[in-house]
């Protein structure tokens, strides 16, 4: 039995899907449920169809591609996300799910079938770039959000989840999670600077950070730039930038793996001579430890009460996502860790800064996650970039884990 | 002879001009040179024929009715503008030209001529939210930029002020400034709280603030919220929001009447969980001293400078509109303060924190302006209000002032 992945195949699914939605500078916007996300779908069922799996779609567009196994038990399953940001790359997401296809390619071509089913699925709105919250399929598919409740939720232009999903074809018959996994595995890029600055080839990924998501919306005066001594203003633009300074203070102060990003930030009328009467601004805040990240948030509330206060304007806070921090299945990622070890990988335990669908599925059964170094780190952004070589390292532990779990 | 000013006449104009392009709240949007500008336009220019008046469009738009004198002399000048913000109020301007026209209707009720002609102007896209830069109809009028170069401005959607006035019928044949006042008065709300806090009538506006506007474009590196250290950001948002907090603190020390506002604000990709990597602010500095204004703007550099290099990033500065403190003709503000006394007006010298039109006029001819109250200071702001009998207040002076110059 030779089992062989192909890094060609590989690299030509991954050009092939970033052309869809293609932008200036490589990368790709495929915001979810979008004209563009369709036609990424479209082209990966055509992958999973062509590959022989039998590809079933639930009713959160979650799309799941089944190999056969020799018993009827409960499938492994891969697999990620293929949206992205509005100024995304081609590997966030794409690479975890055509990698597990590349995984199917090598298994169909040994002919060998594995005792468990194998499964690859990529979930719905992952980035929560269009619609919140983020990782939203994977959320509905574990149980943590109700169909009702995701299909209702809307992006900037009152567009629904349900309505999209429909419009595009890709509300499925399905339940989501039916199909509960023996185990999942998912491949990732770093989508940060650590296993690059460290050339380390394999991150073995034991968590995941606890996300929180805050949008303010804030409610001053608006008036004349000239004629309004300092003293009397009463500035939505400087609580919102007062923010701004203080997140990132905190966040270095409190060290440790905190981050914390203003990325949101709009100003009403937006006019030069007028003091702003409206801000609206977004805070993330990110921690692997629960308390600390309670205690993030906590700071973040109190300086917005004080300034609010100090300026005399009016705050609304609006939670936008909120996650806990995640602990992947222990046994699992020592299996990640002793895969890469025999293949002769270099590899580093580490928290994942992003969230990602395998958080979600933690609920629903033993998960872990691998990742590959991001050149410099850049995400998010359409410079992002992985070595060939790597790309393959990854899917050659994806492949020998799959194995293990399947047989 | 019996000159009578009519308050009700004044306030039916005042509410005719302001349901052309009324917004929410009571207030207008009349950006200059759109549709909404236009009929403004049309409805004034109408009244201007109605009073008998010579109406003269020159090829900057600005607009002139002339009052024969009894002799051909320079004539006496009044005037404003009719354009407005995108979130103006009803008085800002409209009340300088309409309270023109009302003392034209009471010469012409009394029947009587004066020696010197009386002009009642409105120049063209005085607040410079459309078009930078601001006050540029009375800035082309009193020779201080070219024709050609105003026609060349362009707004957001990159359309031209010499195309626009085409398109709405107020590109006139008479070259501007081409009729040089004797003496150029402007009435105008304060736009600001003092006279209201006070509880003063009339403002003798003795001076107006130099004017200094940049717009700062930021380009650092996007890259993912979750995962990018933040030893290793290049957050062009950060040195935005820094730049808005440095402005503050840096105005209340200087105190006196220097002021500082960062109205415009936008991250790009503006994305709740990307750091930004481009961020465009403006940064309005104002002060009655030249050497003052120099100084709070060679700070702001510094502090731009400074942060630029921390979070190294790269910033492109652009001067939208630079003016230096004008000083309005020290006889002419006698006679203001005079007048208003004369008709048993409480006075208070001061200088104008927003830009004029009078501030381009007084390069050509002797000029001042006479301040009313604004309520609680509002302006640029749909609540913008001035009371009826400080609207009459205002008249009069202008009226007696007039009459003083014509004659």
């Amino acid at each position: 039995m030779s089992l062989r992945l192909s890094s060609s195949h590989l690299l030509d699914r991954l050009n092939a899907l970033a052309a869809v939605g293609a932008i200036e500078g490589g990368g790709c916007a495929r915001l979810a449920l979008t004209d563009e996300d369709k036609a990424g779908r479209d082209l990966v069922v055509g992958w999973m169809k062509a590959l022989g799996l039998s590809v079933t779609i639930d009713a959160m567009g979650n799309v799941t591609g089944l190999r056969p196994g020799r018993e009827t038990l409960a499938p492994v399953m891969t697999g990620s996300h293929i949206d992205t940001v509005r100024t995304g790359g081609r590997y966030d997401g794409n690479y975890g799910v055509l990698a597990g296809l590349e995984v199917v390619r090598a298994l169909n071509d040994a002919k060998l079938t594995t005792r468990r089913p194998v499964a690859v699925t990529f979930f719905t709105n992952e980035e929560g770039a269009r619609f919140h919250p983020d990782m939203m399929g994977s959320l509905v598919y574990a149980g943590g959000l109700g169909l009702n409740e995701a299909h209702a939720a809307t992006d900037k232009d009152g567009l629904s989840v349900g309505d999209e999903l429909r419009r595009i074809g890709y509300l499925g018959p399905a339940a989501p999670g039916a199909l509960k996994p023996h185990a999942f595995v998912e491949l990732h890029i770093e989508q940060g600077p650590i296993l690059d600055e460290e050339k380390v080839q394999i991150g073995v990924v034991e968590s995941v950070q606890g996300i929180s998501w805050t949008e303010y919306t804030v409610t001053g005066v608006s008036n004349h730039a000239g004629t309004t001594p300092m003293r009397l203003r009463r500035d939505a633009g400087y609580l919102a930038s007062s923010v701004n300074l203080f997140a990132r203070k905190l966040a270095c102060e409190m060290g440790g793996d905190q981050v914390a990003t203003v990325g949101e930030m709009a100003f009403r009328p937006n006019l030069i001579n007028v003091v702003p009467n409206r801000a609206v601004f977004t805070v993330d805040l990110r921690n692997t430890d629960e308390a600390k990240l309670k205690a993030a948030e906590a700071r973040v509330a109190a300086h917005v009460a004080e300034v609010a206060k100090a300026e005399r304007v009016e705050v609304e806070a609006r939670v936008l996502a909120r996650f806990e921090p995640v602990i992947f299945d222990a046994g699992l990622v020592s299996r990640v860790e002793h895969h890469a070890r025999a293949l002769g990988r270099s590899t580093r335990r580490m928290p994942s800064g992003a969230g990602h669908d395998a958080q979600m599925m933690q609920r629903l059964c033993p998960t872990a996650m691998i990742f590959v170094p991001s050149v410099a780190g850049l995400s998010h952004n359409v410079k992002e970039h992985t070595e060939a070589a790597d790309l393959i390292a990854g899917a050659e532990v994806l492949l020998n884990l799959i194995l293990e779990l399947a047989e």
